[in-house]
Order: structure tokens, then C-alpha cells, then sequence
């Protein structure tokens, strides 16, 4: 197969840490190569203050939008109010992707909103299909669809050996938050 | 066990992308928080222009150093200037440490630097345990040793669901390096 160049759809995935923290890693290293990056918030409560301090040294060349409510509890019936923030997020995300205005467009913690049935996995997955050819697409969050893996480039699966607060460690800002 | 606040020792490994990149993540979050960064590069290679750009854009408090040479053979002897590298790395990093001067160190690669025996894992397991007590410690690299994963507060294993190199995708500027 000859090579190509063109926009990738990445997957931060798995019950691990490190799904955001990675996706941010990506966002620093594509604005230092000039690129443009928005960072969609899906879910409130995935970042806090240090990387909305920190994309500031950036300027416009990369964007933290928080669109989210909180994480919604399991089992419990889904507040409307919750699937309207879901869906505001996507439609904005979804413009942007086809806008031109960015070079790499992240959704966090989108794979929870789908899994939490916040947000149908159909009109994200065609949206990836049709997507400018040269845009880079980044979904973090457990529960990746299996269809989104299927037609993902690059899917990494963050796998937790050892966390902290098993230790009696309470989280840190700047580390957790 | 009554919660407390220290300086983590955190652990980036396994086979999959995103050790490298979640460990600038974790530094992008640490100074915006306010909190000073130091990243020694162990092996050249794992880091590119894309970071070493996006970090000046803090100043002193996001400080990158390459300090290794490329990545060494399998199987291959070691090469004695591979081997001055890593240990000028290590006493650098060491120094830095124990310095005060910064609050997050990151010890880029050097579980690699370790498993092919460029580094001896003894003095960094004793420096760890020595650690001011505040200091967070970010070691990356594949192979992590067991003796380490021991010693760490928070340890992930990036696993590789799905690479672009299989589907003839090369490696691309702002996302691979």
C-alpha cells in the first residue's frame, strides 16, 4: 500500500488514566507545529483549571471549549438537561470539524456521552466519514463504540496497573486537575 | 488510611503510543497550574520539534532537555557513547531532583534507557525513595521495571488496539512528532 499523508481519527480509550492527559499531550505538540486545535469538553469534570490556564499561552491556536454537565451516574435515567448539553457540544463540534478553521479537533470524553446514550453514535461516525480529508479527529473516553475502533487510524487503550487513591493519596492539582 | 498530599511517582509503559505524549499532557496541566516542569529526554527520538516549540511558549517553567542519543539496536552491543548519554541523563536528572527548583520532573524514556541496560536500576529506584517529598516524578518508556512499578503511586499501561502504519498511513508532522 503507497503511503499517505491525511487527517487522522485517533482513539483514547480503556478504564485507565491518561485518556485526556494524552489527548492534551497531542494538543501541545500539533500547536508547536503550527497547527490549530479546539478541544471540545463533552463531559464537565474531565479538565479543570491547569489546562484551561495553560491553553491561554496559546492564544486562538488552541481552544478549550467546556460544553459538559457533570458525569452522570450509572443506572440512573438520563436528565434532559444533560442529552441538550450532548447534543449543543456535538452540533457545535460537528460545525467546527467541517469549518476549516482547525487542523485538530478533540472531543473529549465523547465515547462516555455515546455510552451514557447522551449522544447517537450514527451521526458521529458519519460525520468521521465525510470529515476535510486533512482535519485530525480525537475521541477520548471508556467504552469506545466498537464501530468507532473499527473505523478509527490509531486506538489506544489506557489500562490501569496501579492508581493512586488506592494508595490513600487524595488528588492533586496539577497532577489530577 | 488517612488521605495526604505528596509528590507522585507516576509511570507511563507498555507497547501502545501515548506514553510520551500523555507525560506533555500531565506537563501542560502541571504549569498551568502553576507548577514548574523539567522533561529529560533519555533517548532521542521519542520527542520532535512540535514539543520542543509548544514549550517555549512558557519559558522557564516548561524547561525540555534532549539529552540522549537515538534509539539502540536489539540485540546489538551497547555502544559506550549510548551509555555516557544516559548516565550524564540520569545525574542531570538526579541533580534536578533533589535541586528544588522544580516541582514536576519527567524522565522521558528512561524505562527504555533501563531495559537495555544504558542505566542501572538501583540508583534511580534508591533516588525515587529519596525524593523530596513534593516533587512529582513521570517516568516513560516501554518495559517499566517490576521493582519500579512497585515503588509508583500511578502507573498505565498503554496498550495498541490499532496503529496507522498498518494501514499504510506515514508518520505525520503535529501528530507523530
Amino acid at each position: 500500500m503507497a503511503e499517505t499523508k491525511k487527517g487522522l481519527i485517533i482513539v483514547h480509550t480503556g478504564p485507565g488514566k491518561g485518556k485526556t492527559t494524552a489527548a492534551l499531550g497531542l494538543a501541545l505538540r500539533a500547536v508547536g507545529s503550527g497547527l490549530k486545535v479546539l478541544m471540545v469538553q463533552f463531559i464537565k469534570g474531565s479538565w479543570h483549571y491547569g489546562e484551561l490556564d495553560a491553553a491561554k499561552a496559546f492564544g486562538d491556536k488552541f481552544v478549550l471549549r467546556p460544553m459538559g454537565r457533570g458525569f452522570v451516574k450509572l443506572g440512573g435515567e438520563i436528565d434532559p438537561e444533560d442529552k441538550r448539553a450532548a447534543d449543543e457540544a456535538w452540533a457545535f463540534a460537528r460545525e467546527k470539524i467541517f469549518s476549516g478553521e482547525y487542523d485538530m479537533i478533540i472531543l473529549d470524553e465523547i465515547n462516555y456521552a455515546i455510552s451514557y446514550g447522551l449522544l447517537a453514535v450514527g451521526p458521529v461516525l458519519d460525520t468521521l466519514k465525510r470529515k476535510p480529508e486533512m482535519v485530525h479527529v480525537v475521541l477520548t473516553g471508556r467504552n469506545a463504540p466498537a464501530d468507532l475502533i473499527a473505523l478509527a487510524d490509531l486506538v489506544t487503550e489506557m489500562r490501569e496497573v496501579k492508581h493512586p487513591y488506592q494508595k490513600g493519596i487524595e488528588a492533586q492539582r496539577g497532577i489530577e486537575y
